[in-house]
């Protein structure tokens, strides 16, 4: 019987050579959040059900996976011929995997405010799950890294993730790359003055997707919602701001848009003096991010060079925490799409070269006796930190050799019945094919 | 309202301090994989669930968690009086999560089988999720660091995992590390001289717990699953095997058993020329692993000075991938279990002293002037790769310094009006407490 040997739909699996190249992004984007001051946290994949719902929109409480209770889930419930899918998940489902990072965070800090102390800077790098249909990019499984400061209103925050999201992208050698900010108080202004305040979710969803459909199509979606069509025109004179300092006409008086003007400027103004390496910070009103729970600065990265949206994105939350009992702690903070970054460093050819050259010398197997012989000889170079393998059997010398080739062995060592008299080893780079006797401290010395 | 702010029985939150033992737990493991040869990959989270159930016994099936179908899982069931829970998740549950690495690690091979050029050396450092009972050293959620080599039968492959864990209990300065090994062969032999082949897989799971139970409780278990009283004479004379040198004797001439000590004995010869470091290789017949797919060698690995159960364990297993239609295909694997290593270096304090320092500069912020002065500093020493903080807000210095303490920072950086003036920073020694004026490339070469 052969069995089914299919991964679930949306997720997958890493070979060593993605992995590789997966394990080097992770550690360039750890290295400079650690840069940062930024501290490690990790938690559970699964949160109990109520910590996830009513976070992220309708749209996100149907993505999230939920885990069935384990033994005997029913034997509490009562079904009858009204039960349905959504009043049975109820019951038979208390934890979910987890959605974001951000919603997570703002628990752990709720559940371990004690040990806290404010600010408390944390970054994170684990899974998150979303039973979303998967497209280029988009995957049911993906890592998020995020990090965020939370227990403090200050911009320098919001400066320090820009400062931050550069660095990263430029440890990386992704050049070109778009910082695009807005602030959800200009944009609350906005649609106060468009007189749809009431409409504020529906109206972001809509405007979130002008790069996809276009201005007219927004224009007429959101007249469908309710707005009125001769409040249209406010909209498009905000798209058409070339210069953050137009912003203040155009927001009249509304206290709520000024607020916001003013740590946009605040936020400019300073990445000016210090300015920033590969990015390009640019204002965008049409920014506005799905999830619920912002309320200040929101921000997004692109790459110029490929089509694949955001690649990053974050913004701030003032009132995240209190949904958890915990008030009056403000955070702002980043999240990076590890999928994202690597299909752009992939398209742009940016992954070093040798970058999953992991065994640097493979013992070649010529019998018991030899093996035996060298198996004190490989501990000597593992000993010495060098990354060594034993090929485990006799094979044909042309197998052992394709092995070698597929691992991108730098140095094949044979010992034959002549080394073991000599004591000499029979070295053979593979990189320019020459092939010397040496002794082991000659090869150590070599690969040092 | 307060929401619920606790986390799922048996999981936990893993706060900085925390996370920064347990890298340098992951660090070192890596290391030591990367020495040995073998290669990082990844598999989801969740599997399909034909590929989990059937591969642990009846009770692993149990412990497995189930992940909910997403959408309307219910439109396609039928719902009558007789659903119970057992027939209704096999129709509203289609994935679960894994439950350890190594049947994914053979669904894996099997799915990519048309990439991969054997043997086959892969680790692999994920998350796995059992719906267990909790308690000191078991989660729900726990981290697995296997090792495993795949298509090759030589048993150069189980001497190369006992040396691996050897090197890597060593390179973590845990002493006093006691490998047991076994063998299946050995152990089908000796079920079968106790005629009891029939009761091999509860046979096995009585023998587990000699250590807990003890030889008489054993004993009497053993009669009530329907052992002969007058065969368990021969458990005891494998129970006191001080030498494996005597097996031969006791194993008669069963095929099996001499297969299983041939195996052994060449095991032991080569470890014994080779040497281990911190490790003892201990025969120990009790050894019997409770999974299904063991065939040959079995080991587990313990410290002698904490009470905690196994840290690592693996075994050889001759047939796993040709339930999911890959036939021939011998593997041999160990996995390390990160909570328990962690546990018993914390126990023994073996973590190093400075290992959760991250930043080593913060500046003190004195206000908008002399903040918005010190971001182009701060970004000088980021930019020499050197963890840097400006504190976000003019806070008191008193909070600005436990700030500080708490981050165990070693420089703290003041710069008021005359810094500003003079272009000199004043630095204080967090060990020290000494206080000085120094120019931004003193402070660089200090730290450097």
């Amino acid at each position: 019987m052969k069995a089914n040997v299919q991964i679930p739909k949306g997720t997958r699996d890493f070979s060593s050579d993605i992995m590789f190249r997966r394990n080097y992004i992770f550690n360039k984007v750890k290295a400079c959040f650690e840069r940062y001051g930024y501290a490690p946290i990790e938690t559970p994949a699964m949160e109990n059900i109520e910590t996830l719902t009513g976070k992220y929109g309708e749209e996100g409480d149907r993505l999230i996976f939920k885990v069935l209770n384990s033994g005997d889930f029913l034997s509490k419930s009562k079904i009858t011929e009204n039960t349905n899918s959504k009043s049975l998940s109820k019951e038979i489902s208390s934890k979910a995997l987890r959605y974001d990072l951000t919603v997570p965070f703002a628990r752990f800090v709720a559940t371990n405010n004690n040990n806290i102390s404010f600010p408390f800077k944390r970054y994170q790098m684990q899974n998150v799950w979303r039973a979303d249909r998967p497209q280029r990019g988009r995957y049911r499984e993906f890592y998020q890294c995020d990090a965020d400061v939370i227990g403090s209103k200050s911009l320098l925050n919001e400066i320090e993730l820009i400062q931050l999201s550069d660095d990263i992208f430029s440890d990386l050698n992704i050049s070109n790359i778009e910082i695009l900010i807005n602030n959800r108080k200009i944009l609350s202004a906005m649609i106060e003055l468009m007189g749809a305040s009431n409409l504020f979710d529906k109206f972001v969803i809509v405007l979130d997707k002008i790069d996809k459909i276009g201005f007219e199509n927004v224009k007429s979606e959101l007249v469908k919602i309710g707005v009125k069509k001769e409040k249209i025109d406010i909209l498009n004179s905000f798209l058409n701001v070339k210069d953050i300092n137009q912003l203040p006409k155009i927001l009249q008086d509304s206290k709520i848009g000024n607020d916001g003007f003013k740590e946009l400027s605040y936020i400019f103004n300073r990445i000016e003096k210090i300015g920033l390496k590969n990015s390009s910070l640019k204002f965008d009103i049409s920014l506005a991010r799905g999830l619920n729970y912002y309320t200040g600065s929101i921000f997004e990265v692109k790459s110029l060079d490929v089509n694949i949206g955001s690649i990053a994105g974050g913004g701030r939350y003032d009132d995240l925490t209190s949904i958890f009992g915990l008030n009056d702690v403000s955070g702002v903070g980043i999240s990076f799409g590890i999928d994202r970054i690597f299909l752009v460093m992939d398209e742009l050819k940016l992954f070093p070269n040798d970058i999953d050259v992991s065994t640097r010398v493979l013992f070649l197997n010529f019998g018991e006796i030899e093996s035996d012989y060298c198996l004190s000889l490989v501990k000597k170079l593992r000993d010495n930190k060098i990354n060594t393998e034993l090929y485990p059997a006799s094979d044909k010398i042309k197998k052992q050799m394709t092995y070698a080739n597929n691992k991108e062995v730098e140095f094949v060592v044979m010992v034959g019945e002549d080394e073991m008299n000599s004591g000499k080893l029979s070295v053979k780079n593979m990189k320019t094919g020459d092939q010397k006797n040496m002794s082991m401290s000659d090869l150590i010395n070599l690969i040092k």
